[in-house]
């Protein structure tokens, strides 16, 4: 569990600029600096070489990977005006997905999740966007992510995004992070839909851990989404004036956070009822079992009993010294099991 | 699952007009135009013949079936100056009943419930709904609908439909909407009915799935109602004095959904409380078989054991010799076995 | 269930009159006009005679019980002015309580229940009332209500009823009603205790439907004084100042609903514990039967065992020959059987 | 339980003076009369002598125990002036915990809580107190009460309660009150840490019927704290100014009310737990039987079965001829015995 | 339980000084006085030595730990002016974390946590912060602390306390209180590991206990933590003006105290997750050990049947001349046997 890390930082003063994920990655900065007409597109040495663009006409979009290195962080941090709690946050990878206005830019996180085939597990990485004056810086843990849409629609001119300022950018980005939410649920889904099926077929005791472990993501995703929405609500409500166009696009992104919560308290309900279904199913079992048992004991026990009775040694017994003696015998043996099996199919029990 | 083809949208810019629904169906637009007095009913052959009545001075209702013809719905929505995210919330058949205001018009989004009998599902249609000046547009994802009493009100100018406004006529199509929505409370209540009678008499392993696809069925339809009460409530409240003769009339129509949100709690109690039953059932079952296994091995261990004494063979047991030996241990298990039934019947394990 | 009715009325127009109630009963008009001095009691016998009440400066409550006749309803209503929403709320016995202000008078619905000993079943009546200037009127859906205490004190002239005017009334009939629930918690709290005598003593499988009725019966109850408590209190905080002298009056009933939501709450508490005891006594019940399973098996089986190695026909069995061979083995079976009673007594079986 | 006999008001006009106890008991009257420097304490034989009380310039603690005495309340009641439905409450002992403000008092109902032994019960009695300018009135059922240690305090000058007014006094019996549910508490808590013990060493049926009396009185005693909490919170708000000096001590005992209330919710998570491990204390005894069955039947039924071939009476066994046959067997027989305790060890079901 | 010490204060009037913890430990004043440049540290003798920093120009951190010397904090209540309440809150170890604002100086209550390692448990130590004009005094019930950290960081001159005032050491003091909480979760998450594993390999009675251990630490810790929320965002928020700089700090460890909230959560749904894991793995072993007795049983009864039949004395019985009976014999109990196993082998049960 991730959340361990966070005792790296126990005691040490405020602003001290810790990174607590995992050490590791390529560190690599990314610009597009566009306006309607044409884009430039940069993959940055340097990060001295970024900060030109602090003051471009046009709207510039840096985006930094690999938080490891948090001299690079700082240097950018400092450059950029930001406070020095922005810059613990953006490497304090253990933030709720949060807004906070500042003098002159608002600072927004947010949970970019991807779901672990192998290890069954929706797996969060933090991004931290800073919205400037005409530019939007975005911290990633690490290279990879979901903006390649994004970066398509700026090159390609697709869409209104260069027609439009950072805050469209800003929305654009937050739209394609909520929009994959959708593809995680995809996934669960499908998870769900298996078990749903192996758990009326073959019921084994593996599934309380499979079904717990689909429900733990469910929660994760759901811990993701729940303080988005807030985030979400504030922006397109919009008091400080910093969205002017955009407010009625993260309108609808709120739409979409909302539906991902529904849709997450819907599997949430059926992976209950899967709890339900596997336990009655085991509970069905165990019925059959002593059913078995049952209808076992009751039909030999008292046919040996019968047996017994004539395997006793007494010297006086007349029925042992009659010709048909046996056959008689093995004939109402007969009849007692019939009789019984009869009795168990009218209860149902065969 | 509907909402996985959510995902065909995922990274596509704002605005893009995807139909997430199946692309099947006929394309149809049916139009009334009334006022007092008379009524015109037209089926429309082209898009463009309905935008005349955009200036009419009577009332239109212009309703659009067959959400897959992309096109003509980007073409009417253009000519109604419809907000781009209007027409991509109305193509996208996931949303949440909910309702927006416009400069120049109100966009309501419902969801039109039918009760499937062969797959005992309810299944949810998407009508949106659009009041504009003096004409309401409605587009719902394919034909057939539950606005038949509308029409029939109208046609034959029974009701106030025809001596009011846009407005009312928007009232009168959410009004049969969450009216049908009783309908679908009836099956569902019918369905609960049959189950608790079988729950009792009959109780089996597939209940358990009945009991949940009912559940699921009250959730499906709790999440169409929820989010409706508060837009009626924001419609009754009018704070944008839009619906000045219908406000009331909303007020009638929210009280209608508070009823149902009821009654969908009642039948989830009812729901649960099957479960109970349905466990105790099956638990009491496994008690009965329990109860038979346990009499029988009671009775017949002690006999069995008695027979298996006198089946020694020991030379010197004088028992054996004795003429009434043999009766006497006949006589003997016979008491033991009528004290064991008593012993039962007294604790009344029989 | 009763709800079903409801789909008597979709599609219909707002305004149309559907008694959604069983039609049969009689319809009766009574009509009480008094001052602090005099009162006069008439049953009315068209629906016209009661109209000259309308303007006498005297209070005059007029009970009307029958809501099947749909048309004397509507006369009644058209001659106070009654809004046809109104009107058709009054005839819609599947309202839930609720309190609404229209021009010139002030609309209550309320819920009389009674406990019906056959069924075991709380069943509810509607009671409308509406409060305009110096007169109550209410409807009952049939003859026969929980009135008869203000009937008494208006003739006998008790308490203060006749000295005040008609919101005091209103205040008197909604009193009595709240407190007729007091008696329907009386009748499930004795259900309540019988049950809990029984589960305990003799615990039977049927107990738990007659959980799950109390349980229902207290679920109805609380659907009736939930919202009842909202109206009241709207009612005493009196915004409108309909309510001069009775304002104080209704936050007593307002704190009698709220006692009833505690009882209830704690009856419900109660039933969910016998449900526990319930299933706890049949738990402890299969454990006492594989208990006396597993002690007979557990003696027998060994002794069994014993007395067929003696059954054995091997030639050269030495201890048959012996002279005490059998009561040595009969004493060695003994020893085994009492050690064996003896180690269940130490392990708490026996 | 208490609330039936609520029933014996029904229908009664407000203001009847019912008492809705148990008629017993001796009515008392007791006065102190008190100010920084002396004070007089007098047990009243009349009504009428604790009047004088009414305009004296010191602080007067009247109280009235014995609700029974209905027309002495009454008397009392119209002397200060109170209103008929404040009289109707101080007799009507089902009231939860409030304040009401009248012209020239305010209305406090507390619940006084004791602890019954015998019935392991928490038993609450009613104790209505009046502030008004100069004087407390207090209510109580019957005689006997906690407040002795506010009367020391009188007596001998202790605290500041002699320097203060009479809503400090209401404040110290207030307090007193709240503290006296510590001690409630910590009899519960003594009795859940005993149910502890016991569900493990030797955990019986009666248990459940002890858990869910613990619980039950936790509730009563939550009942009588959370109410409580927000007439303490309006108390020391306190926005009619009633309250100069003592708010914030007011607030001092809203805290208290606090940490009971987390305390009962510690505790009734403490209840339900012991219900778990009582259930799982079951289910693994259960689990210790059928293990016992299961060794005893596994090891002596193949053992009887080889008896049971050897008692064949074949005419052509070989073996039975054996000299060594016998002994052979028996070794066979032991080893297949000690082989299936081998087995059932490894499997750790011994 | 601590709860029940403080029935030791029942019924004394307020402002009573009482310890309600244990009275042990030491008694020790800590004072550091400090400015941008300089500080002094000094362990006090006597109370009276620390007085003379109350008008310090620089910042002081007066450090109290040793609750029990009552009358020592008495002394310095009265020195430092505050109130007699505040004093008593301060001795009364069971306080919840508040803030309370008293005329010069504001009164901050928190727990401080430390995991006890042999039982298992989390501890709570109260400390009780005054923040005054330039100092800030802090009361803990004994010595040993989590405050070392902030000790180094201004002995150290490392972040920025010594450069800011007294409301920046409160934070200061305040994040290390919280950020210990993470070592608590670490700490408990660490356990539930454990105890994950073993649930699965060899679940056993005791776990019930040791999850319901953890369920209270979690309790505990969430106890802690929730009022701490409100009082670090009524903090934040700093409506009375007395925190200028630290304010965005407070914003920062009120987001903390979210995340713990968060990580509580998540524990204590993994915790019941343990829990349907443990009983789903009690369940199976039953079910396992019934399989057992069963297959026995079914293979062994009709065995024992067929030589009890030629067990039997008759005198006609011919198969037991025939010279191979006694193989086929065998050969036939063979087959039954393979037969069930072959059985109980497709039906999965071995």
């Amino acid at each position: 569990m991730k959340e361990r890390k966070l005792t790296k930082k126990v005691g040490t003063p405020p602003g001290t600029l810790i990174y607590t994920g995992e050490k590791m990655g390529t560190f690599q900065i990314n610009v597009f600096n566009y306006n309607a007409d044409s884009y430039i597109e940069q993959k940055m040495e340097s990060v001295e070489s970024c900060f030109k663009f602090k003051n471009s006409p046009n709207v510039s979009w840096i985006d930094i990977a690999g938080l490891y290195n948090t001299e690079a962080i700082d240097e950018i941090g400092k450059y950029y005006n930001l406070h020095p709690l922005t810059l613990e946050d953006i490497l304090n990878i253990n933030q709720r997905p949060k807004l906070e206005y500042f003098d002159d830019y608002a600072f927004i996180v947010l949970k970019m999740l991807t779901y672990n085939n192998e290890m069954r597990e929706v797996q969060s990485e933090q991004v931290s966007l800073i919205l400037g004056n005409n530019f939007v810086l975005t911290f990633q843990e690490d290279i990879g992510d979901v903006f390649d849409p994004v970066r398509d629609r700026i090159r390609n001119n697709r869409g209104s995004v260069r027609k439009n300022g950072a805050d469209y950018l800003l929305y654009a980005l937050t739209d394609v992070v909520v929009d994959n939410y959708f593809i995680i649920l995809e996934k669960l889904g499908e998870e769900i839909d298996e078990l749903q099926e192996m758990v009326v077929v073959n019921p084994s005791h593996e599934m309380i851990q499979d079904i717990h472990t689909l429900r733990r993501n469910l929660t994760e995703l759901r811990k993701s989404v729940w303080p988005l929405r807030d985030v979400l609500s504030s922006l397109y409500e919009d008091e400080m004036q910093l969205f002017k166009s955009a407010s009625v696009y993260f309108r609808d992104v709120h739409d979409h956070t909302i539906q991902i919560i529904d849709m997450v308290e819907t599997l949430r309900d059926i992976t209950s009822e899967l709890l339900d279904v596997y336990l009655s199913s085991v509970n069905n079992r165990m019925n059959e079992i002593m059913k078995v048992l049952t209808i076992i004991a009751t039909i030999f026990m008292p046919l040996s009993f019968v047996a017994g009775v004539y395997g006793m040694n007494f010297k006086y017994m007349p029925e042992l010294g009659w010709k048909y003696g046996y056959p008689t015998i093995l004939v109402v043996m007969l009849s007692i099991g019939i009789g019984l099996v009869i009795y168990f199919k009218r209860r149902k029990w065969m």
